[in-house]
């Protein structure tokens, strides 16, 4: 280990527990709950086995009137669901940390869509829009009630074993809105002055501490002013930075550990595209102001260096994780043995988040195993050997799905790999991705993996060389993988409309593909229109590049908003200020269905015809499988046969154009399951159903 | 029995087995797929208890590469799936119905949120934006395999006693997207003719039949042009119904029912704001020239004697029901029993979908035990005897939540029950929703209500009488129950903006509430503008009455798209183009947050300051409860006591605004926990937890 992080391996007493180290995995939703006790367990178990000190589950809704549904959370209404969250405990202690649960009530932003049961709110007001309804104000008895469950809750929480349990008053939950002097219009004894305002919060720690502070550590998460101005939840009005620096004072004895976030929760959990790693220290560091005891922070920190400093500095104890312990469970064990260029860093691209948010299985774009531990099997840092390590395997593309495949199979022990690429470098998309304004550290997907294949003498990389069919068949290889990715369409062919568009032909200067404009090609002229029905980064980023570049540029949507898929990777807001300070216009809810010259025509969201002038157009329309390599070799198994290939298989984008993370899910789960019978087909996994005992 | 109703109860044949008479519930989604099979069983047996002679479960996705997740789909992937789907036929059968199972795969519509698996399709084209990624093109190892795996699910779905089985083939699922000449671009046997185009369905259904025909009914479900002009999926193209008519002939000896539906989805399930009873007809009823097999279509029957009449038309042998089906389990039986003015009807609002669509516990305006059977024990039309009958009660406010409570309580044979309401009619809200634009056939939460309590001697309904605290202490009730509903904010108050607005004033002549409108106030002036930031029915309703009443109209709103609540319902896009036609113009994701005189101002999309000339405005922002009788009961808990009250509750409106379904549930929940403990809490319900075994 370098011995400038040896702070971080020092043990913290928290309450009556000490941590091991200064690794913290903070309480972050999965989308398992207490639905999935032995998927959660697992998730969280890694975190252990990779070195993290202190491994939490996710918020933990302690009655039905905080039914997250349809999302899921680890309820913990009854002793059933305690016993199923207890997996979880024991599965991180068996590795030596400490285990933590985040007790929670959502109030006025509970949908109880399962429940049905009323929204409870410190007034009835709300900080967002709401169709489900409006919240109750809460009465005393309400106030009394929901306390006694959350002493219920956190009983049981210590009855089945957890080290820390939370009193969750961040994000804009339920403490956060009596302590609003917005949202808290109250004029008993929990309204007014900031005393009263947190009152609720106090009491309930207070009653907490006193059922189950012997024998757990509480700690509370709290959020501050970012530099959105903006605490808590989106849209959430007005908790200033003293007053919750006040709230520390006056809950100090109370607590045992301070959970400290920032700003809404786009800001919190920012994304590379738009926040630096650690940007939130400004505020979060201020907590010390207030507090001796031990405080926890993140900051999407993914290197060493700057986790030493941060703790070095005194403003914090503990490194707060969620993304960068889910793209590498192992980092804390990778530091303590020096191995700090094995660290999968985190892209902050929050496609975790936006699988979660979209109650889909969690996903990383760098770890492809997250999620995957109990009911696949697999293991972030465990490759089982291969029981054919002498069949020689040829992949064919070395963008995403094809170096992940390259590695496992590396990894696993096959001695013959061979990754070809007709480019002069590795990286697939990722090459002219990584090239558009703020997605720099998207380039983290490729870079591992050099290293990783680097390191892997077995597995040979071969650039600038592009291989026809007969070369493929000629290779010698025993297995065959065809990588070769997707393109974005020149034709115009957009959802709902099959037929090439009128016009649309890439060849011609004033049409370009995505691909064309990141090697550099430019429309005559000067107006630009950059037309999207993809949905994503692509277009705004094809934008921003040709605003850059002088080009007076207006981008027309198929969607209502700019981008809808960024608003579940909490970047849409961000995204659309941006493009908007750097000049693009948007036309929203707008189709194209014709280029002519020097115009275009389609739809407006009336289905009124409509037209623009411009220079040229950006098709940011459908996405191709490049796939003619595959189709030939499969549609001739005699070659294959008589060439010696056992096996064909096609992999990422060349199946079907989707996210990355889902094109590197694809490589990975070849290359684990290539040894099966019929590999080209998922193995069935372990799902938890539903018993009928 | 009515004789002309008679028609209805005749036996059908479908194959091997027998209808027990012509009520037939088509499969629907409900969210509890297998995830949740007791509640499933539960839910649909209390349709054959009713009298549905056929009862279907819902689509049940065959494999992984069809897993729906983050919806919940029945899905049959092994055995252990299927033992829990028996339930559903068990329980079914114990009321001498027959059990249908709808086997499915979506193909590329299938999110495969769970299982990650790569979508599969014809061809490599998409009816709809697909943020997920595109789909795989079958080779023709996958279609053999989805077959394989439909015959498989088949044989399991057989072996736990289904008696009729589907391969679902409408909605714009996998045998459409082969079907459709826009979607299948395959040049194999699998594309380019009809023939070759249906080859993948009739095959499918020829293994299933050959599998389990001798077992079990074999049904399909196709999709025929609508007046929309678009059949089976949102925006799916085109499949004219000439060439379904000739799929028909070409598989109608592998098929033993005909399942029918028309149009997108939308139309198919169309609401009764812009369709009329069987506004199917004209087209479902064409199955008939291509097959004397039985043939089944929806049409949101409620009217028993338009049942016979399109039974006696010979074109339909079988009367098809989803919506009703919820609404009324027991409106066979009623049918039988003479007792039509009982039968509860659909008011088409589609609540329903809205709430599984969004993942939430299914909900219905007209029955509050709609998917209450297992959980909570609840019967629509067996209510427990209270043990007391004597306990005088109270019901203050006879909207919906109001005449709920005195509905159930009567029927639980409470003998001394008063509701007591200050108009001169009873309904609440619903008596100005109702005479909105399109809104008419939701007065039958109304209508039906009144009828019951027509006929519940017990309870008695009391108009034009508004109590004051004292007139309630005074009453002599045991129990008081409060329901007095909530208003429309005149002050401004919207979501994010705890604050009154500055100019508005709904006692001033151009600032309106929806009440206001509706009873008949108008701005000076004939410019007006319709602020809304609550997005369902309320604004474009007000919008298309002022605009039929001469004034230029114009709909200012905070969301992307107008009434985004309106999409969950399918009504979105009807209500965009209605609202179009009647000349209201919109302003998209824009905020209000000032009134002059002559003129409001407000922020636009990108933050920008924004404004607009306008007579008059009405605000569609924030509802409030009107609980100020409730507050002051309650704060006197000695005077209650004095005066002999021994519980006084509040629900509904007056609670929290809510939606409709909500408040009638919240009124129907108290009436039947009124003898509880704590009957203001909901008491605990049962939930289909995970297993620890």
């Amino acid at each position: 280990m370098d011995a400038r992080h040896a702070i971080l391996f020092e043990p913290v007493r928290i309450g009556p527990k000490t941590l091991p180290n200064r690794f913290y995995q903070v309480p972050h939703a999965s989308g398992f709950g207490s639905a999935k006790p032995r998927t959660q367990a697992a998730f969280r178990a890694i975190k252990a086995e990779g070195g993290w000190g202190g491994v939490c589950v996710e918020y933990a809704p302690i009655s039905p009137d905080s039914d997250e549904a349809p999302a899921i959370g680890a309820d913990i209404w009854d002793d059933r669901d305690a016993k199923a969250l207890g997996l979880s405990a024991d599965a991180i202690q068996a590795h030596g940390s400490l285990a933590g649960l985040e007790l929670y009530h959502g109030g006025a932003t509970s949908p109880n869509g399962s429940s049905r049961a009323v929204r409870l709110a410190p007034s009835q007001l709300t900080s967002e829009v709401q169709w489900g309804g409006l919240a109750k104000e809460m009465d005393t008895d309400d106030i009394a009630r929901v306390q006694r469950d959350w002493v219920r809750a956190a009983r049981r929480a210590a009855d089945v074993g957890f080290d820390i349990v939370y009193v969750y008053g961040a994000h804009g939950y339920l403490m956060t809105q009596f302590l609003s002097a917005d949202l808290n219009r109250r004029t008993d004894g929990y309204g007014g002055s900031l005393a009263n305002r947190g009152r609720f919060w106090l009491e309930t720690l207070a009653a907490v501490r006193e059922a189950i502070g012997s024998d757990c550590a509480i700690a509370t998460r709290i959020a501050l002013h970012g530099d959105s101005g903006v605490p808590g939840a989106i849209g959430l009005p007005g908790i200033h930075i003293d007053e919750m620096l006040t709230l520390v004072g006056l809950a100090d004895d109370l607590v045992d550990l301070w959970d400290v976030t920032v700003g809404s929760w786009p800001e919190d959990s920012g994304t590379s595209r738009y926040y630096p790693e650690g940007h939130e220290r400004p505020w979060a560091h201020r907590v010390r102001e207030a507090t001796a005891k031990p405080v926890v922070a993140v900051g999407r920190y993914t290197s060493p260096d700057l986790m030493a400093e941060v703790i070095r500095s005194g403003a914090v104890d503990l490194i707060g994780s969620a993304r960068q312990a889910i793209a590498d469970p192992f980092l804390p064990r990778k530091i303590a043995e020096g191995r700090l260029e094995d660290i999968r860093e985190c892209t902050g691209s929050n496609v975790c988040i936006l699988r979660e948010e979209t109650f889909r299985h969690v996903g990383c774009v760098q770890n492809a195993t997250a999620g995957e531990e109990y009911r696949r099997g697999w293991h972030p840092e465990s490759f089982p050997a291969t029981a054919n390590p002498d069949r020689s395997v040829l992949i064919v593309g070395a963008g995403p799905a094809g170096m992940e495949c390259a590695v496992v199979l590396g990894k696993r022990g096959f001695t013959a790999v061979h990754l070809v690429e007709a480019q002069s470098e590795i990286g697939g998309r990722l090459r002219w991705t990584r090239s558009l304004p703020t997605l720099g550290d998207w380039g983290r997907i490729i870079d591992w993996r050099m290293v990783q294949l680097a390191g892997l003498r077995d597995v040979e990389v071969i650039t600038n060389r592009r291989l026809t069919t007969a070369d493929v068949l000629e290779y010698g290889a025993d297995l065959v993988v065809i990588a070769t990715g997707s393109q974005w369409r020149g034709d115009g062919v957009q959802p709902d409309y099959p037929d090439p568009m009128p016009g649309a032909d890439a060849g011609l200067p004033h049409v370009l593909t995505p691909e064309q404009v990141c090697a550099g090609k430019r429309p005559p002229g000067s107006k630009v229109i950059v037309y999207d029905t993809d949905g994503y980064y692509v277009a705004p980023g094809l934008a921003e590049l040709l605003a850059a570049d002088g080009f007076e540029v207006s981008l027309v949507t198929r969607f209502n908003v700019l981008s809808p898929v960024s608003d579940e990777t909490l970047e849409g807001d961000m995204l659309r200020a941006h493009l908007h300070r750097a000049g693009v216009r948007v036309r929203h809810a707008t189709t194209v269905t014709g280029i002519g010259p020097g115009s275009i025509t389609g739809n407006d969201r009336d289905g009124e015809a409509w037209s623009a002038a411009c220079d040229g157009i950006v098709l940011v329309t459908q996405q191709i499988s490049r796939d003619s390599l595959y189709r030939e070799l499969a549609a001739d198994p005699v070659a294959l046969s008589s060439s010696g290939i056992e096996g064909l298989y096609c992999i990422g984008d060349a199946v079907a154009p989707r996210m990355i993370s889902e094109a590197i899910f694809d490589g990975h789960r070849l290359a684990r399951e290539i040894d099966e019978k019929e590999p080209g087909q998922p193995a069935p996994y372990l799902r938890e159903q539903s018993s009928l005992a």
